[in-house]
């Protein structure tokens, strides 16, 4: 089992890298995890959640555990709002993606929420190979754990990407000059889905390889639309 | 001029309803304050924020403004990582909304980060009515407003509602087991589409006042939407 002080340390990327493991928080992602058959190392839980939550701890069955105080779990946990129980995940090793699938790129994402909800909506509409550059959010963040609700357990394949690696794609990148996505015929090409970054949209550098831009049809007079928003309805129709 | 000790207060919906302030962080919300015409009140910056943004303070023009420190500014913002400019606006009073007009009704949404996502996403739709239930976020609660990025200043009604004010219009619910939004024909009837809370969904007294749930088809086995994702999704449709 692992030790307190391993737990904490696990906030920082640095030793989320070296030690490949991260911290997943609250029943729902944790019986996520279970289901999914994910690597958890350690669960901690205070005595009150215990009481009040025994199904997830029946789930528990031998994985290492252990009560701790509630001011304990307050050290363990990332969150300013622990939910009372906290796990340790072995950082998945992903062989290469599946070439014959479709997949998403996220070009230097930044906003762990955004990243969570991403991660939501692309297995919502069957996508579930995820690459990102090197500057985006580290997918293992806790903030990012948090908002994606265990979609971490259920993708087949997340990593560093660089664009040269998904050559023989169609490659569509979102912008709001785009091409209407009512409009777009992809036919049975296979597809991948640059997002840019939430100040700057796509950099330069992806850019040069997109074969196709691709947006959504402003009706009123908003000036943006969320990252995730605009990944949920581009692959809402990519998917039809 | 309003006093340091004032701002600070408006951190909190207590203050902010007793004085019907808000406040607003950033060059480009504040900038869509000022092009929106709001009633700001008093705008406050670093020297070091001045130096490097002249032209967001010309446009202050006649607008009482002042430099603080760095150390203040951390104060006075609620904000974990101030932008180094800050203001505070008068919360509009609306007449009653337009009934010709379509309009959203959130029923108990209470993540200040999706309520912002949601706001962004209505006016790109063209949709700038939005009702709120008692038990929903203050639409004026700083991470909101961080998270609308202007938003605010483009809705022509933001108000707390009963569903009983909203008679005679189709009344839809967003539910993920509602009739897809695929097969909705709505014509040229007014709409008003309710979205639940983030945890259990619609109400079970607002279901009683639906009269079509519609949901996205799910393509792969995500377990569920984040809510701006899916109004993203419903009202890219239901504005085709």
């Amino acid at each position: 089992m692992i030790s307190q002080k391993q737990v904490k340390s696990l906030h920082l990327r640095k030793y989320r890298s070296l030690n490949n493991q991260f911290i997943v928080e609250g029943s729902r992602s944790i019986s996520s995890a279970i289901d999914a058959k994910a690597r958890i190392d350690s669960v901690f839980y205070t005595l009150d959640f215990s009481k009040k939550n025994p199904t997830i701890l029946e789930k528990l069955n031998k994985i290492p555990s252990g009560i701790v105080s509630s001011k304990e779990i307050r050290k363990l946990s990332p969150s300013t709002n622990p939910s009372g129980i906290l796990a340790t995940c072995k950082i998945p090793k992903f062989e290469s993606f599946n070439k014959n699938k479709n997949i998403i790129f996220l070009d230097n994402v930044s906003d762990p929420g955004n990243l969570g909800t991403i991660l939501r909506t692309a297995l919502w509409f069957g996508i579930d190979q995820i690459g990102y550059s090197s500057k985006s959010i580290d997918p293992y963040n806790p903030k990012v754990v948090r908002s994606a609700m265990g979609a971490h357990f259920s993708i087949s394949w997340l990593g560093e990407l660089s664009l040269d690696d998904i050559k023989g794609y169609k490659i569509l990148g979102a912008d709001h000059r785009g091409k209407s996505i009512h409009t777009i015929n992809i036919d049975n090409q296979r597809w991948a889905l640059i997002m840019g970054s939430e100040a700057r949209g796509i950099s330069k550098s992806a850019h040069s390889h997109i074969d196709e831009l691709i947006g959504i049809p402003k009706v009123g007079d908003g000036e943006s639309l969320n990252v995730g928003v605009s990944m949920g309805i581009l692959l809402h129709e990519l998917t039809k």
